[in-house]
């Protein structure tokens, strides 16, 4: 596009946010169409989450649970949060689980004695190891668990069980597309251990063909520690390589090593800051992402970036002295990614000190451009929720619909509360997901700062006009 | 995110998919829906754009007018049309100029003799050259043209004037932020030269920071030639480093050097493949990007994205056997960043033919994930064409507003057509404009489908429900 456009553009852009105003102004006060003006100026012009991110990223890197850097990042965080001038900023400990990768993985597709190619592979998390020399076995292609039992212990056993079910490209949403194949990363080892496989391949959930294996977790449920089979991720491209081999020769062998290994639990902690309210100090609100990642990348995407943004929440709301009518949290929360032991302690903690919580935002999905947010709600409450829409549109967000949260803030659920995710846009989001492509050079310093202004302006509405009981009571 | 979330999102995905047809059949055609469903299904699975465009991008590269790269991209697509079976494919013969940056620019910043610093740079389109030597001088930052008045001939003469306005960040259509800085780009040399300016240089239009200056043209209207004085875009960190030095030292020398010529104008083409319609054979829908770039990159985002995009259309009515009942051109314009000759072209020829055009669509504002379309239009067609904004809401395109088009296109308006535009996700954008990382890697593949889908859908539906004049019938 060259000069010759823009200045239509440029008028016609004009146009809209001035012809846009009268339409919303009838349902909602001009007050906080100012103050979310102000929020998202705030974040563009003086954002901080990009620098966080950056240190978070290259300066600390991928955070598994019980690793060196997941620590770091504990500290790394609180320190930041104490500079904000907050209320209070503490750690809440937390037990979470530790598994390590060991040293890289190691796999090779052989047609023939000596005639060897290689394979980008990564162990899933929780996976056991190999046998110390690796396993070489014949390879069984599958599209899903449902076709084990047909195949049977017969055709199975002894074999190594590749699920290569890709993720539907036709589905617009890249979370309903990973939902509709990730069950053969999480139960393909367990299942095929059933029919006596020696091991699980397992396409990765990437909506790219590249060579970057994608890890995440995985279980093994009731099976025996010694029936338990060392389970591994494959490239995109590597599975269709693989495939593609299988076709013209069924009988090649596919070998793998990994030395992954489980650990004792070891002491972590979720990170939290609470700006206090001035009229419902009793009353929370909670804004977090995961602190934690898997290790292949440095996790800035997942979920560096909804850590950054609730941070900034907080941030603006200081820069800007906004006091909250309720009791504000940050919460970083640890082990989302193998355990949600972070969630789950602190969603127990409030419930021990008797804590009233009325909203939860996640952000967990990237820090792609927002496009809006899922709530998870009753009608009532949601009608309520949807009229303040029209404040986001001149910020092109568009989307409030029912929907799911996040894995973190979901054990807080009662009735008494509203939870909700951002929804930033998805098309990007699995191309780096648990990969060791999610870097923060992936994150562009825009798209993160409106999330986060998107964020803090919707906890800024539900500070102002309360919580769901506050609704219900509101209503006519 | 973990698999922890997931099932509650996928649930969530397919609940809002079923909840929204109630809405949204109530307005438009069940078939319809089927038909955009077909299409989005088609593009993202069986899409041929990126592959046309990695060729574009990585087999040719930047696609300057006049240049052999820019008849190389006539050649190729022009044989890319031809295999889709189209009714027609020509090309229609267009004088454009040829202006060639020649050897790569070259300058520092000089603090004291021999104490230099490089800035990277380059020259904008349609520049003089700088003499032989290069120039040294002083250099006098401003925010803005406006400024000069005030300084006057005494302090800018024999100067380099340097225009450092920053694009404004918290703008949230990257388009306006570049519509309020342009000025300084297009006019700023001509401007400066009235006070005796010997060169300018000018902050690129990029809201990141980074290394890369960006081009884009300039005009130095009725200035004589011997009064014309050379202009070279600098980086933003060069502009930030430059601006800082400036204040320590305001004394301090710039030396820039460019060796660009302008040549006579050469032959080019503009590129039109057809499908013949059914009903109106004589009434035209146009779609179409520019398939000429700029120099420093490979032009991926702009325009050939729009160009793929466009191509895709046609192809993609073509696989579906859909038999327009309009004429439907693919057009990719010569020569759209520096002197617009395809698109004024080939207004003159419609013109000189009689050739009734009812609506044109143009992709010239990247790759990104689409977020919907500008019309210039009047209001009683924009009511109808709203109405099937829902349509598209499956498809997390929301935006549907009165606004401006596509350079292109824009010469073939007249009172009896409609107009529109893409209106892709803005903040990457100006990342590349113009830029040497304007680059393949650069687009999504899904990105690049989904905007090619929403304007295959835009297209049927304009076909299907007719043009501006018809619907004017429509009207109660």
């Amino acid at each position: 596009m060259s000069h010759n456009t823009l200045t239509k553009i440029f008028f016609s852009i004009v146009f809209i946010s001035v012809s846009a105003s009268p339409l919303f102004s009838q349902k909602v006060n001009t007050e906080d169409s100012l103050m979310l003006r102000k929020i998202f100026d705030t974040a563009l012009l003086e954002g901080k989450s990009y620098d966080w991110l950056e240190y978070l990223s290259n300066d600390i890197g991928g955070r598994l649970s019980g690793s060196l850097e997941a620590e770091r990042a504990v500290e790394y965080t609180k320190k930041e949060l104490e500079k904000l001038g907050l209320d209070k900023v503490w750690l809440q400990p937390v037990m979470v689980p530790k598994w390590t990768r060991g040293i890289p993985e190691y796999a090779y597709i052989e047609t023939a004695p000596g005639i060897t190619s290689i394979a980008n592979i990564c162990a899933l998390g929780g996976s056991v190891p190999t046998p110390d020399g690796g396993i070489k076995a014949e390879v069984i292609e599958v599209k899903g668990i449902d076709e084990l039992e047909a195949l049977g212990t017969e055709k199975i056993k002894g074999k190594i069980v590749f699920y290569n079910r890709p993720m539907q490209a036709n589905l617009i949403s890249t979370f309903s597309a990973y939902g509709g194949c990730v069950d053969q990363r999480y139960q393909g080892a367990m299942e095929a251990a059933k029919y006596g496989a020696v091991g699980v391949i397992v396409r990765s959930m990437n909506l790219r063909k590249d060579d970057y294996p994608h890890t995440g977790s995985m279980t093994y449920g009731d099976t025996p520690a010694n029936m338990r089979i060392p389970a591994c991720a494959i490239s995109t491209n590597g599975a269709d390589y693989l495939s593609s081999a299988l076709k013209l020769m069924p009988s090649l062998k596919f070998y793998f090593k990994q030395k992954c290994k489980v650990f004792p639990d070891v002491q972590s902690y979720n990170v939290i800051g609470e700006i206090t309210g001035t009229q419902f100090p009793n009353q929370y609100i909670v804004v977090g992402g995961h602190l934690d990642s898997w290790d292949l990348g440095d996790g800035s995407h997942d979920d560096g970036a909804g850590c950054v943004q609730s941070m900034e929440v907080l941030r603006l709301f200081k820069k800007m002295n906004y006091q909250p009518k309720h009791s504000i949290r940050v919460v970083l929360f640890m082990n989302e990614e193998n355990g949600l032991r972070g969630g789950r302690e602190y969603a127990q903690q409030a419930q021990l000190k008797n804590e009233t919580h009325v909203f939860a935002l996640e952000s967990d999905a990237g820090g792609f451009t927002p496009r809006g947010f899922s709530f998870d709600i009753d009608d009532a409450t949601f009608t309520q929720v949807k009229s303040w829409a029209p404040l986001f549109k001149p910020y092109l967000i568009h989307y409030f619909e029912k929907g799911g949260s996040g894995a973190d803030i979901g054990p807080l659920k009662n009735d008494q509360m509203v939870l909700a995710g951002l929804r930033p846009d998805s098309q990007r989001y699995f191309d780096h997901h648990h990969a060791a492509n999610d870097t923060f050079d992936a994150v562009n310093k825009r798209e993160l700062e409106l999330g986060g202004a998107a964020m803090a302006s919707l906890i800024y509405l539900f500070d102002r006009y309360g919580t769901k009981k506050e609704f219900t009571t509101i209503k006519k």
